[in-house]
């Protein structure tokens, strides 16, 4: 069970459960997010790394509010700031990785995979290992496998890389980056605004890895 | 935050955090259940107990499948059965505690209610301590208000209550129980079949509590 948002994270996580030989089911999670066109990336991405199968799972919880990915009213920052930003979702990876665990129960899935980062990331709570190490022990009490002795283990493995690893690590794997988005406003043609954090993270990861941008910038 | 299925349980929690002098914010998922009937219970018990706000959050996890309580091809079982039994819905306790929490916190409400039991319940490995246990200490590393140290709190005040003694409870604080529906296959109606696991407990409850039983039959 691979967590598929359609950005240069999840992409590269996906190629890694693949290399290590699982089937690959991708969920994406349509949570009303101002970026829809990720889910689009999500899907080309999916097929382009040969997913067995992947779903896109809504949950209406945009007109909760509380962040700029969610909230049109609330602008995208385009400058670093103290703690952490207005991007952040309320527990959108608590969410995603509850949503992943019933699908995965359903499968009998024992391996979820998702692409945060604790290195060049934008210091939301639920990127951190502390959270993945709680959900993980969660994840074995909450479900029926766990009950009768199944592993199941939640898999970051970009957790401790920079982005330059991480995009190194996609290259040698032949992820496509341009068919992935990463911006918090990317327009409807899936062009980065090349100012947000995320844009920010990204180009300066592909300029640390010596790798060429191929992101399509507006 | 006060999670509400329109059952017994959910609604005599709700009295209780009302009689705790809490402001409630009343929140049911719609996840494709079967028993659809009971969200229109859940919408009745939250204006009658006096909720500042109810909201249905709708999840589109029925395809999912894999439980007798969104898939209509499986039957609901109305024997005892061993081990956990088909009406068991993959992680939706952890599903609803998360959205659960995303709501708390745009709210900046710190104590999370439900009505999980592992008394008088059918063998639901996400109703027990330890899965709660581990959900109040994910909530924490979780979110925002987590890390900036506020007391996020799960709070299952039914754990270790008989049915008899809930029942009891809820009379007490005058909770209407003829407005609930515990049935896992109530008609369009809400009328209960009388015969599903859930009905058995509720039944036995109010016979045990001396409590005259105002739940409607088909």
């Amino acid at each position: 069970m691979v967590l598929l948002s359609g950005g240069l994270d999840s992409a590269t996580v996906l190629a890694m459960a693949r290399d290590a030989e699982f089937d690959c089911y991708a969920l994406s999670v349509d949570y009303g997010q101002r970026h829809a066109v990720e889910l689009a990336a999500a899907r080309r991405v999916a097929e382009a790394l040969g997913a067995t199968e992947h779903r896109i799972m809504a949950v209406d919880f945009a007109h909760i509010g509380g962040s700029a990915l969610t909230d049109r009213s609330i602008a995208v920052p385009t400058a670093a700031s103290e703690g952490i930003p207005s991007t952040y979702v309320p527990a959108r990876n608590t969410i995603m990785l509850s949503l992943a665990l019933a699908w995965a129960e359903v499968l009998q899935a024992h391996d979820i995979y998702l692409g945060v980062n604790s290195v060049d990331y934008s210091g939301y709570p639920d990127c951190r290992p502390e959270f993945i190490a709680a959900f993980d022990r969660l994840a074995r009490l909450a479900t029926k496998a766990g009950v009768e002795g199944a592993e199941i283990t939640v898999r970051a493995p970009l957790m401790q890389l920079s982005k330059a690893q991480i995009i190194r690590h996609g290259v040698a794997l032949g992820v496509d980056y341009s068919l992935t988005v990463s911006c918090y406003q990317a327009d409807s043609a899936g062009r980065a605004c090349g100012r947000c954090d995320s844009c920010r993270l990204r180009r300066e990861g592909f300029v640390a890895a010596g790798v060429a941008d191929t992101t399509r910038y507006a």
